[in-house]
Order: C-alpha cells, then sequence, then structure tokens
C-alpha cells in the first residue's frame, strides 16, 4: 500500500499518452471537456439566490475583523481569481507563506487548499475569516452584522425553509454557491477539442503533444483530464526539506514521508492569468516552470522528489508555454454586486 | 469682506427658493441638470485610453505599500463610490478620522477632499498613494513597478506624446480621467426635471418644495444646483471645537475663524448609496441627517455655528428623506478592469 500513488502515477502516465489522435474534434479527446455546470452536494443545491448572495459576500470587506479584507483581496477577478502577488497578503498586510490560489474551477476539485484541509467549497469557506492571519474576524460579530444589516432580506430570500436564514451554514453554502459560477471551460483548447480546427495554433497543438507525452513534458500525468488536474498532492523540489521553516504541505495534514513538502496540484485553465506560480510563487513565468520541471526539480536535499530532468529543446518549451496560453478562457468583464448596508 | 461668505449664502437662499415652479419639466427646473460629460482640463483632454488606464489603476491594490490597498479600497462601487464604514480604513488597517468621500460627481467640483486642500483630480490623485496612514506607498518603488510591468504598453498607449509615459503625471492623469467617467446625472429627479411627470413621486416633489424653501428644509442654501453641492465649507456643529483633538477640517487650509470644524459641502446624488453620512460618519441615515438639522445642529460651545432649528414636522421630514432617495441614478453593474502583471 505503501507505493500505491506510485503505481497509480504510472498507470495514469501510461493512460495519458496511449490513446489520443492529435485532431479537432477527436473523440480520443472528449475526456478533456469539463461540464457547462459544477457539481454541488445534496445539502446545497444550486440556486441563483445563494449565487447573488454569495457574491456580495464574496467581496464584502466588512467579512473581515479590520473591515479592509474580503475573500476577494486574495481571490480577485483582476488577477485571474488569484491576486497577482508570490504570495499571499493578509492581516494587518502581513505576508503570508503560500500563494493565493485560484478559484478558477475548484468547483471541479474533490479536495480543496494548497494542503488538502478542507474537503468541499463549504468547509473550506469560513477558513480564511476565521484565521488570525488572514480575515481574522469572530464570527459570532459577523453574524451580528449580517442580521442586522440588509444582508437578513438576502438570507431569506436564499434560504427559504431554514428557521434561521443567518447562520455559519448559510454564510459558507452562499459564497460555496457563488464559487460555482466561476468556471473556465470555454478555452481555444475547449474550442479545439470540441472541433474546431482553427482555435489551436500549429504550435499549440505540438504543445498539447508535447504535455501529454510521457517523454517529454510528462504534464499530464499530474494536469490530468478534464481539469488539468489530478487532486493529487506532490513535492516539485522547491524547497529543501532539511530547513527547519519549510513548508511540509500535505504532510501536516497526512503525515506520511511522501507527503512531506507536496502541494495540491492546481488546474491549469486560465493559468495565463495568475502569475506568479507554484505554491510558493517562486515562478514569474509559465517558462520559468517548464524550465524548474525540465531540470528534473532542484533537489536540495535526500527527501527531495525523485523527479527525472525533461528532455526539451528551448523550441519544445515554448511549444508548452503556448499550449498552456491556450487553456484561458477569455475574461469576460466581471460586474461587481452593489453591497446591502 | 468678514461677512462676505454670509452674505453670499443669504443671496443664494433667496435665490433658491424664489424661481422655481414645481412641474416635471419646467425651464425654472433646468439649472439642476448637469452635463452629460464631466469638464477636464486643458493640460489633461478627456480620452478612452487615459479613463482605461485609469480604472487599472484605481483598482490595482500594487498602488500600496503593502499591496492590499486600491483606491477602491475606500471608494467602491459596491459602497456608492465610498466604503461603507464610519471612517475609512487606512494603511494597516488602522482607522482614519473622516469618512471615505464619494468619488460620484467629484469631476464637477472645483475644489477637492474634505478640507478643500486639493483643486483638481489630478492633483488629489497621488496624496493618498503618499500619505503613511493610507496607501503608503513610495512612488520612486510605484513608478519602477509601473514601467517594468505589463502596465507600460498601456501607459504608452494612453499618452503617446509624451517623452517618459509613466510618471507621477501621467499616474495622475490617467486616474483623474477614469474618476471623470464616475458621473450620476440620471436620476429620478434628473427624469423629473427634464419632464416626466411620474418619475418622482408626490412625496418626493413635497420634499424638494421643503427641500429649496428657506422657511423648511433650507438645504438648497448649500446642496445648491446643479450638483448639490456649494463647493463650499460648513461647520455643522457636529463637534465641540474646545476640544484639544476635534478636527478643525477647512481651518488647516484657510485659517479664519468661520473655517474651524467646517467640512466640504458633499454632493447629495446617488447619497441613499454611501451610509453612512457627514465628515465624520456620525449619521447612520438620512433621516438622522435631517434630525441634525432639525435640531438646528448641537451646538457644544460657543465656537459652534449658529445653525438655527428648522420648522418640520415628522411627515416632512420624512418628505424631505423621500426625496433625496430620488437623487439616485439606478447603479448599474460596474465591471472590473483585468490586471496587467
Amino acid at each position: 500500500m505503501k507505493y500505491l500513488h506510485v503505481v497509480v502515477l504510472l498507470c495514469l502516465s501510461f493512460y495519458s499518452n496511449a490513446n489520443y489522435v492529435f485532431e479537432a474534434g477527436h473523440p480520443s479527446l472528449q475526456e478533456w471537456l469539463l461540464p457547462d455546470k459544477a457539481p454541488a452536494p445534496d445539502n446545497n443545491p444550486f440556486t441563483e439566490a445563494k449565487a447573488e448572495l454569495g457574491k456580495m459576500l464574496f467581496f464584502d470587506p466588512r467579512l473581515s475583523g479590520d473591515g479592509n479584507m474580503s475573500c476577494a483581496s486574495c481571490h480577485s477577478p483582476m488577477f485571474g481569481w488569484s491576486d497577482g502577488q508570490k504570495t499571499a497578503k493578509g492581516h494587518m498586510g502581513r505576508t503570508l507563506k503560500r500563494a493565493s490560489p485560484v478559484v478558477t474551477n475548484s468547483a471541479f476539485n474533490h479536495i480543496q487548499m494548497w494542503d488538502g484541509r478542507s474537503d468541499s467549497l463549504e468547509d473550506q469557506a469560513l477558513g480564511p475569516m476565521r484565521s488570525a492571519e488572514e480575515m481574522n474576524i469572530d464570527m459570532e460579530t459577523l453574524l451580528a452584522f449580517l442580521k442586522s444589516s440588509g444582508y437578513k432580506d438576502h438570507f431569506d430570500t436564499a434560504f427559504p425553509n431554514e428557521t434561521e436564514s443567518v447562520s455559519e451554514q448559510t454564510l459558507s453554502k452562499a459564497i460555496a454557491s457563488f464559487e460555482r459560477t466561476i468556471i473556465s471551460n470555454n478555452s481555444p483548447f475547449d474550442q479545439w477539442v470540441k472541433g474546431n480546427s482553427s482555435a489551436l495554433t500549429p504550435q499549440q497543438v505540438r504543445g498539447f503533444k508535447l504535455f501529454v507525452n510521457p517523454d517529454k513534458g510528462n504534464c499530464a500525468v499530474c494536469h490530468s483530464a478534464p481539469n488539468f488536474t489530478d487532486d493529487g498532492f506532490h513535492n516539485l523540489g522547491l524547497a529543501s526539506l532539511n530547513d527547519e521553516d519549510t513548508d511540509l504541505g500535505r504532510y501536516s495534514q497526512r503525515p506520511l514521508r511522501l507527503m512531506k513538502g507536496a502541494f495540491k496540484t492546481p488546474t491549469l485553465r486560465d493559468i495565463s492569468l495568475s502569475a506568479p506560480y507554484f505554491h510558493d510563487g517562486s515562478a514569474d513565468t509559465l517558462l520559468d516552470v517548464v524550465n524548474h520541471y525540465a531540470q528534473g526539480g532542484v533537489v536540495k536535499d535526500n527527501l527531495s522528489p525523485n523527479m527525472k530532468p525533461l528532455t526539451l529543446s528551448e523550441q519544445e518549451k515554448k511549444d508548452l508555454v503556448a499550449f498552456m496560453q491556450s487553456l484561458t478562457t477569455p475574461p469576460e468583464s466581471f460586474s461587481l454586486p452593489n453591497l446591502p448596508l
């Protein structure tokens, strides 16, 4: 059982290359398409009213202790639902140690957060509010505000069957419902998969071949169909595990040796909008990311992962970057909500 | 000369009541209409490219020292271009002493800021960035970032005739150009002035009569046509001037006795969107504002203004509030820019 991860990765690796025919619209490619709508759990079926309320809450700085951070402070549509920073800024402007993950397509994740400490959007939503390092608000204070403000009517409308419409549960359900609307599934790549042969350039098609080829980019082994993530955790050799202050990532949740310094595979959809990259924001560009992998990671100690260097020419690296740029759905201008007083 | 203000106010007071016929579309009312476009200074003619760039800059938290405040942190379209707080939150979440003024129609002001310390939008724009209490960014650092990021192309496009497209001057010109697009001039009141007799309710028309009547609300003496402000400074008796830490407002810029504790008359357009009210955020609702005036201010010491109590029934107070609510242009959903990396 100890090596189950490795076995699974090897199987995926074989599978991800074997079956593709690189022609626009080919049936073998259809596994890369996402559904139009994100799934929602049985105890929180999607409604427009919940999503609208969730949108207000997501953008409201009054959900933070000092009134100047909202969910959108770190997850902004202006920065591809991240923040454009190397790592996040928290309460009182402090610099946090991990990059703000994108919200984009998080509705398709089976597990949330860089270290997977949350298993649903509902469970995740209140975490940053409660964290003293992040939004730092007392939940009792927050619920009292929501009940006594213009929000009350919106909660009543969104949760008509609850005896108490404003609660921690409904707060997180509303935000999760909004997050389920933040979906990228209509990129040039998607259009190509659906049959529009001119949606990708020849370079981007070459990049896709390299992306799935285990002997070249080998990217799809983790950034797998359809959301370009395996929902798994991997150590990319970004930091020495011998350093005392190294972020151990998934290991904090699952103390297995393999999980030391391992972080969740992020989706690559809309990736061109959310530089810089990696859980520590250490790569400025997609080419930097490719170069990191091409070197086989930077093996800093004997606990670093056994990543082998890749055989990629400079042109092939550029082709991979061009492909990743095809994964961005052209951003629509995003409308801010008007907030209740 | 010492009493020039009083004489001017008395003249305005007479004028503001004498000439109105309270019928939708009546010529006597046309002075209340604003132009479609805000004026721009000769050295910064309006262009779409400048306004688009200014919009990005206005919403970008990288314009603050710790990367989590933008102009929009205090002047957000989600809160009628203010922040929904009693007084503003500044650098590191500190509470500042004045309410965030709205940006709405500031393009029509002849003088900017609560204390009038700025005479143009261009002059105002960099103030909060430089302030250690507010955005707290070093201008040299900021310009270096703008020159080395995706912003450079946008500055080149917006300022094609400058030898150095990124500078303090162009930064402030771009932001000012964007602010000139934040205009409220199509409220129910405006529609009524233009001739749509059903745009105001009978109660709102009654409120307007009270608003301009010097023997009743006497509001228009300062909240005058067309932007519901005289661009002047008045002490409303909100705080005792004998307290050492009282904010002396305009007096800090013009040390005249009359200016002690005097603050700029804000526009009332879109006023229903930007509670709480007054320069110190001390009134929660428009009815609280009316009640403050009805009492003749709160005379706390012999330096407080000589405001006389108003003769207003409870119904008349409600009529005034109903009228003020007619000054809000139905807010369109506001689209966030995508920010350059």
